[in-house]
């Protein structure tokens, strides 16, 4: 079934519409390359009907937010809405900041939003109203761990039924859920963490995922998580003792180049609860 | 004639003043200290004409344009054009949104540019005042072929002739022409279109050239492409089975800090209509 | 010593918070990670002192200066120094506008720098008050020599004792000095200066650095300016005959995630005077 997903995006092309952050804006646009789609990035107020009119699905991140950017996203997010064009929203930092969570839960008030992905301190920020988000980390009180599992898939469906988005929270295991059914993944690295914005790029990746499946935004999602995770795994066996987190963020993008829909399907850890 | 290009570029070592979007600026800066250039990215309006004044050419790409920004280009490309530097212009993305497509044919009323470089529906775009470009990629009913090159020469010509500029239209087959000469460049491979941003490098790095080489801008611009192309085609044989189009852009930009003068000579495939 | 300084870096994971332009922000946030810190960019008015609220040192690099971003470099910065943590300033092209040279100036007046770094002619524009930055690189009549190292490290002391600040001028001589103090500093390559941002990156690494070590600034911004020379050693060492400025700069990333403190303690060239 993942397959099946990597494989559509790979037919289909979409056009991911992202407005994103300068931080990563770079590694959003090759990782949406190299999973089969294109991207474009557009953040005036002035275009981002136009061009989400022309994408499969568009992708909001909140990194680096800006007062200027800020009606583009809700103007964009409404467009998407508009054309039934699934949308991704990156909730970066929600909790850190004032303006980063109001931002947020004004965007989850104005647009309904098809994938909402974010550490668990960020998701739980969303679904509080308020939080206690690291910078951009998740705060370790917050970690999901084996133990925590089955009460936070509880809480995350939970969240998904009051949004009516899929959920995807990503960590050390992830879970990605609608109101009903949670895959959690087993895939990944922890050096993931040592580069920056592989959360962005897994948004974005997401975007093109669900442009791709816009009948199956849940399975599309968990194949996005698990690709991720799945690279994050195989680029770190490539590793040389000299490479480091830079090389290591190259050969994520690589691995997601290279990946296929047998290796995805044959390396996908994860359960259903 | 290529190498001499090349080399100027080396001995002069050009400042380039960009205005440019935030997706592919950092490789834009390295392409122009790769060719030997040396970089400088200035976009608010109360510097822009200082520092072009200090600069051997300007870049304007208008890729995530936003209003803050379109009068500091307008700005710098007049006092380019007052101390008769080099200006180019990358149309990224005209014919997808309105913004894009008049900001774009804004700056043509207003400034003249040396070269203008883009995919041919952005070119196409900008000679019908509105197009059809697919996000930042062209769109496929425009694409050059065999069967259509010497009419799109024709089509080149005439909007260089009519614009005064240097025009360099790049896809699988790049036609670079003033109003009576074209070089139609046979450099490059299909994977450069799976690294975000290899457009903007090639326009950043055609400023360096044309900075270098004032009175030979024809030249410069088909110069700057054959290398462009060539270092396509080198850093694409440097590809293992693992690597993708993460490593594939820094090859490029590697092949570009070691091209020298006699592998462009050799290695550049052209005809000249 | 050095070594403590970086170890303390990897046991305390300091949260920095970086108001920095765009060009080299994302390898500016893959330098913090890979030594031992966490960035977080953020420039909002609104937004940016409960940021900086949240992290161990404030870096403030003037690159791509534009007005929307100055007052709240001066809001983060007045928020540092009262909650006494460690702020960094980088003058990006200061000297080479008006713009810039005045935006340096004030912050000086209205915030308390723990450490400044830039390249001679930055740091001579910021003590006589304006300058001859070529671009963003030093003016060739400012290159520190053998023959001129004595007297410009009477000079930078100078600078130190007027501001309070610790100055680290870097070059092919490194300077680091407070006011009676200075370490001359003999690692790097010059293959550096072709990758785009090795000083912005090298000022973020400095805010962590001294927000690991508040207590010793001085020696903190001698070892960040020790372990960026000394990996730009390392990685040059590692290149193969394709490599060039991208795979380097790639390369000095990899080898700041890998350097230990033995290594730094013994590869560190330097002499006080």
């Amino acid at each position: 079934m993942f397959k099946e997903m990597l494989e559509n995006v790979r037919k289909r092309r979409p056009l991911v519409h992202n407005i994103t952050n300068y931080v990563t804006v770079n590694d959003c646009a090759n990782i949406v390359l190299a999973c089969g789609g294109s991207p474009i990035m557009s953040d005036d107020i002035d275009e981002v009907e136009e061009i989400t009119a022309l994408c499969g699905a568009l992708n909001i991140n909140i990194g680096t937010l800006n007062s200027r950017t800020i009606p583009s996203m809700l103007a964009a997010g409404e467009k998407a809405n508009e054309l039934k064009r699934p949308v991704v929203l990156d909730p970066v930092g929600a909790g850190a900041s004032r303006l980063r969570t109001d931002t947020a839960l004004k965007l989850l008030e104005e647009v309904r939003f098809s994938v909402i992905r974010g550490n668990i301190s960020e998701i739980k920020t969303l679904a509080a109203g308020s939080g206690t988000t690291k910078g951009v980390d998740a705060d370790s009180a917050d970690v999901v761990t084996k133990e925590s599992l089955e009460q936070v898939c509880g809480f995350v469906k939970g969240f998904a039924a009051q949004t009516g988005a899929v959920i995807a929270v990503t960590g050390a295991i992830d879970i990605i859920a609608d109101n009903n059914k949670a895959y959690c993944v087993y895939n990944g690295h922890p050096m993931m963490g040592s580069v920056t914005g592989t959360g962005c790029q897994l948004s974005a990746m997401t975007a093109a995922y669900a442009a791709a499946n816009p009948e199956s935004v849940l399975e599309a999602a968990a194949a996005a998580v698990c690709a991720m995770g799945i690279c994050g795994e195989t680029a770190y066996e490539r590793l040389s003792p000299r490479d480091g987190n830079s090389s290591y963020r190259n050969y994520i993008i690589d691995a997601v180049y290279r990946l296929d829909g047998d290796t995805l399907e044959s390396r996908a850890r994860y359960r259903i609860i």
